[in-house]
This record gives structure tokens, sequence and C-alpha cells, in this order.
């Protein structure tokens, strides 16, 4: 059987493309499981996971249990709300003391980049990073290759522009190292305050004009305005925003070409994306929370072998 | 198989009186089931189920979290504080980002009336309502029918009296539907600023006398002062309240013929019941908790066949 | 089949010696379990368990929730922020509902010392205290006292000296009666703001001096200054109390003979122990976590069979 190169999904950044491709077919089989009636396997029957969240979420919390659900592994959820974290116990103390129970993997969420590095590092289960601070979000970007691939045959050699606020995000930036990694071609666009100024070294393309990013890709990968991130001060009004930057269905209707949007959620409606647009045929973005599911299923599957 | 007539539980307005019958009967047949030693079923092993609760609740998260249990299905809990209802999501968006992970049916509260018929109308999932505002909260009237049946024998005929706080409960309202559809006669009793202005129209008696209520009734339902609804202004004092409205042991143990006394609790003990009262021979308050469990794994299971 | 003389886990006050080294025996056979590949038992597939935490805790209700479902038992949670509590229900009105919905076994946390014990006199369940306020938490003396057995052979005859603050501590109380019936000689070491005036009665040494203590046992249990609790005034400084009373690596490595260190967490490291001391070859403190599932697993399997 073929085995990842890595005991921990930290990022995409430390993945090869083998591990990539691995993953997706992986998922692909998953998709499969869960649009049978019978929607479970008994892979992981004798394995425990906790979800160890110190930062709130809803989609992915809810996604990655219900992936090992269906897996049948034990699960365990863990928010740091109401939690000894509060009462001033570390990280690692945290997280060794969930392990000392014998759970066998950790999913794990928190508000500072690296957090799941520095883990990794110290204690002996697989770490899964479902989001550290602005840094990476690796499940999120396999799942949305894993959409691309399932609506345009293949990654490669596709255009995918990441619209909107690459700053705060870290979408974009698992984005981007998944996608060049399969060989697709990445523009940024956004407004100056909202792109790291040092991007373009990672050999994106940069943009600050979203009809020329719609024009220029077969995929928009449109990001949410993060309201609950930003600093006022160097943000343009929501208004501004939404004028110089949303994207309606009319602009996706009149390009010359298929254009494929995506979005990671939760949508602004009226914000980054009008409604007429979200629900369009253009629209990808229910199938990319479905995709989740199974890209998540392939991630803990594949780990729980090493 | 008999069937329902309806793909969601959205209140007992649209249901049948044969709806309403099957229902009940099926949860006899699961009364047995969580009273043998043994208390589960496969019936829903290939289900899997969300519980959305974007208001707080503890008994009928619980009892349908159990019922659920029981019937072998796969539960999810998300609960509105912490999730992407924060970050500004639509409940449209919401729930259909949790559909879009493969769950079957979402039993639901919300503190907007019409919640979730507006998402019945928009999703392809089974709906339970459990608690829409101060509109309807279906589960609870036919877990009270239930309760009457199995204590009285039937409803047909008998005489109910929902004494309390009809103006902010969704159990009264609930309530007064499955009691007539099945033949009961119904009298609401409470303050003038509690009781809704046009409810005559509904075809129920109006006192304002408690004494009078219950001298009238077969079973008297009291209904929860909801202390954190209510606008100071025009609510008689909890003192003044518990004075004219409160209902003791003595008042129950005078009157001529038996009363069954029920309440859907929590009981605010000493202010519309005293403890006495409560916990006397006339009540069947926890005979209600219990067969909650029974007719909602029988809700749960009939709708799956739809 | 032995059996416990008790059908509730209220405290180690009234247990027998027997209770407990049945308790303990049965955590070993459940610590070969949770050491296997295949980490669950069937032994209580019918038994349904509502853990009922009216106070925020992560590492006794995650060790409490593995452990029920190591015994492949049904588990709900309750906790008491949003819940009914907050709508002026009793603590027996709470707990009656519970159990109405067939509930066989309550995990009780509450900060009022005796509440379990108030609780299993008025209801027909199993009730396992999980910590009442500064009084008992028998599971937390038990894991305590099955790592020392797992670390030095036996209890009987050895000294242990609980360090630190004793007078808020439920961690203490249950660690004396527990050590005691077993043979053990206990001593209390802190500052005298922080041990209760008349813990001599119960037989147990005290003292003011760390070096005096760490010198006189074979076993320090060293408590956590819980920031939470302390009223400031009485209170040593933390900077002090670090000063005073902290224990370093080095502390115990110049010792004449080998010392086991324990502390029940979470930790506040740099203050009641430092990292090194913490993490050195004397500490048991990971050993103890792990511990924690195999005796809950003993007192739920042998309270189940009551």
């Amino acid at each position: 059987m073929q085995q990842l190169s890595v005991r921990h999904l930290l990022g995409i950044k430390n993945l090869t493309e083998n591990d990539i491709q691995l993953i997706l077919g992986t998922a692909r089989e998953f998709k499969d499981v869960i649009n049978r009636p019978i929607k479970k396997v008994p892979s992981l029957r004798d394995i425990t996971i906790a979800n160890v969240f110190f930062e709130n979420s809803t989609r992915t919390r809810l996604s990655f249990e219900l992936a090992e659900k269906r897996l049948s592994a034990d699960v365990v959820n863990f928010s740091a709300s109401g939690s000894s974290v509060k009462k001033g116990e570390t990280l690692l103390d945290t997280v060794n003391n969930i392990l000392a129970m014998k759970v066998d993997m950790i999913v794990m969420r928190h508000s500072s980049p690296g957090a799941p590095h520095y883990l990794s590092d110290r204690i002996n289960a697989n770490v899964v990073n479902a989001g550290d601070g602005t840094h990476e979000h690796p499940t999120q970007a396999l799942l949305d290759s894993f959409s691309i691939q399932d609506k345009l045959g293949e990654v490669a050699g596709k255009r995918v522009a990441i619209i909107g606020d690459i700053l705060h995000s870290r979408v974009a930036l698992s984005n981007i190292f998944c996608l060049q990694k399969q060989g697709a071609e990445v523009m940024v666009c956004g407004p100056t305050t909202l792109i790291p100024k040092h991007i373009n070294e990672l050999g994106v393309k940069v943009s600050h004009d979203v009809r020329e990013a719609l024009n220029w890709c077969d995929v928009a990968n449109v990001l949410r305005i993060q309201l609950e991130r930003q600093q006022i001060k160097y943000f343009p009004s929501l208004r501004e925003y939404s004028l110089y930057y949303g994207i309606t269905k009319k602009m996706l209707d009149e390009l010359d070409r298929p254009i494929v949007l995506m979005h990671p959620g939760p949508i602004n409606r009226g914000v980054e994306l009008t409604s007429d647009a979200a629900d369009s045929h253009h629209s990808i973005i229910l199938d990319q929370v479905e995709n989740g599911v199974a890209v998540r299923m392939a991630v803990l599957y594949l780990l729980a072998q090493m």
C-alpha cells in the first residue's frame, strides 16, 4: 500500500506531490462511501481521535467529526473555553494530558501560527492542523484541489485566482502551495492593503483588478472578508470592498469562457459575492463542503497507517 | 406500513389526526424499547442527524440526542454560540453546509417563529422543529398527549386547562392544536397580560381564575413563568403571580374529582407550582419526560421513512 | 464476583479498605485493556451515563468520557452553562429529568460540597462524585493510589507528603482518607494560610517547610495553586509561594533516596513546580493521567453491578 511521506499533516508546504495525489485519490474512494446508503467504514474502529479546538469553528470541526465517525473512530471533542488552558496550563501539557488518556490522533485548531508544528516535534501521536492562525489550513486546500479535479478533470495547467483578503487568510497560503505543487498557475487579487507585500516571491501573479482576475482564470476561489480579524484602519470599508471587489452573477455570465466559482465559507452574502453569484451554476461551493468530509477521511485514514 | 402525511414535523397545525395517532402508537412501541434492559434498536443505523440549536436548551436537546442514539443514528450537535452564524452566515447557508456533509435530518431550535418552515421549503432533508420562538413546539405537544393517553386511556373528550403564561409559550399553541385535533376541549387560564387577545378565535375557553380552571378540567397543564422572556412592565410580579395563580397540593386535593397535573419543565418551584403540588400523586411531570424520548424516537423513525 | 459495599462513589471517607483494593485491582485489568490495540470492552453496552458538570473541567470530564466509551456505554454530556439550571430549576429536578430519560448513572461535578451526597439519597441511579467544591474528589485519590502502587509496589507503609494549597483542595482530603485506609503515613505541607486549622485531627503530620517534607516522604503529591479560588488577602504572592514552596529538580536530585513526584494537574509551571522538576525522572504525572482512565473504568464497571 502507498504511504504518505509525513507522520503529520501540518501544512501543504512539506507535502510532496505524491502525498497530495495519494490523499486526493483516497478521498475519491471515500466520496463513494459517503454517497452510499451505508456511509460508514470500520477502518479506524480501534483509533481514538481528539478534536482540540482552541479557536471556534463550526464547519471544520463538524466536517472532521463526521469524517472520524464515518471511519468508526472514537471521537472526543475538546474546546478551549472552560478548559484547563484558562487555568494557566501550557499547550504542551494540555495535549500531553489528552494523549496520556490513550488518544491516537490530534486534530487541532489554534490561533498561533506554528502551534501544531511545535507540538508535532514533542509528542508521540499524529497531528492534523485544522488551521493555525493566518498560516496554513491544509485540509481546506486539499478539498479545494479535489473539487477542482472533480469539476475540471485535473488541477495541472489550470489557472486559479484567489480573490479577497489574502493577508489574513490561512486558506490562501495553503492553496498556493497545493496548486503550484500540482502544476497550476495562481494569481492573487485584492486591495493592496489585503495582499502581503512579498507574496510575488511565492511565484504568484498579483492583481488589484477583480475583472482582470476573472478574465484570466479557470477557477475563482473567493475568500471571506474576515470581519473579525481586520484592523479597521487599513481596510476598505465593506461598502467599498463590495463595490470594487464584490462578484456578481452578471460578471461571471459575461465572461468569454466557463468559470468555476469557489468559496471556503462562511459566505458574507452581498460583500465578497452577491447571492445570485453564490447560487449560480458557476458555483461549486456546496460540493466543496461535501468533498471536505471525504478529504478529511482520507487524511485521517492515511495518517493512521504511519 | 402506515406513513405520515408530511416530510417534516414543523408544527401540529399541519398534521392530520391520523398523523398524530400514528406517532403516538409508534411511540408506545418505543416506550417498551427504552424500558427493556437493552434500550436500543438498530432502526436508523445508517442515518446521520444534526441537532442544530440556535437557542439554548437542556432537556429538549438531551431528549432528542438520547432518542437518536437509541435508534442507533449517528448524531452531531451544533450550537449557535461559537459558530459561523456569528461570522455573518445566513441560516440557509449554515444548514446547507451541514447537509452537504451528508446529514439526513435536522432537528432545529430557533428563536424566530417560522424558521424551520422557511428551511423546509428550501432544503432536501427532513426537518424537525424543536421549538421556534413563541410559535410551536410540536414534540412537546405530542408527548403531552401521549402522557394523557397513558394516564387516562384517551385524549378524546377530555378537558385540558393550560394555565400560566400563554402569550410567550410555544407549548400552549402546539397543545391547543394537538388536543383539539384529537377531540379534547381546551381552556387557557392566566392573567390578562399573559393571554393573547384573540385566542378565543382558536375555539378555546378563556379563564382568569385558576380555581375555575381546576374545577373544570381533567388535566391541568401548568406552564412555566418564563422569567427570561418577560417584559417587566406588563407582568404581575412573581409574588403576585404565585399568589393568584400558583397551584398548591391542597387546591388539587380539595377538588371533587381526580385531576392530572402536567408541566413541560423546567419548574419554578414556589412560583407556578408549590413543591408539594409538583411532587404529589396528581403529578405526571416526570412521566412526561420519559415519554418525551419515546415520542421523539417515533417522530424521527417515521420521518426517516418519508 | 466481589462487590463494592456502596451504590455510589461519593467520597473515599465511606469506602472500606476492601472497596479500595477491589477498585484498584479492577483498574489494573482495565489498564491492560486500554494498552491493547483494541482499547474497548463491551461491558456497559446497555448502560447510559450522563456526565453532569456544573463546574468546568477538562481533564476529569474527558477522562470519564473516555472511560465510559471504552466500556461501550452510551454517553451524554450536560454542562450547566446554557442549561435549565440558569432558568431557575433545582438541582434535584434537573437530575430527575435526566434520569427520567432512562439514564442509569450520573457522573457529577458541582461547586457545592455535599451536592452528590444530597442527590444520592433522593434518586434511583448510581452517582459518581467527580469533585464537589473543596470537599472530595474520590477518583483522583484512587488514581493517585493506583499510581503509587504501580510505581512502588504497594501503598501500605509509604510516606506521602501532600504539598501546597491544602485548604482549597478536594484532592487533599480524598487522598488523606485513601492513603490512611491503606496504611500509608500522610504529611501535609504548605504556608499556614493554606492549611486548614484542625487538619491534625485527621491524624496527619503538618509541616510548613517544603524541604522537611521532601526529606521525610517517599512520594510528594504537589497540588496546584488554584489561582481562581484564592482570596488575595490571605495568600502569599505567587512569587513568594514559588520562592518558599516551589520544587525544583535540583531539590529532588539532592535527596538521600528516591522520591516519586505527583501532581493532579493542571500544572502551573514555575509556581509550585519548575519545568525541570515536572519533566524529571522523578515525575509520574502523565502516568497518573493514564491511570485515571483505568481507575474510572473500574469505578463505573463496579457500580454498574450494584
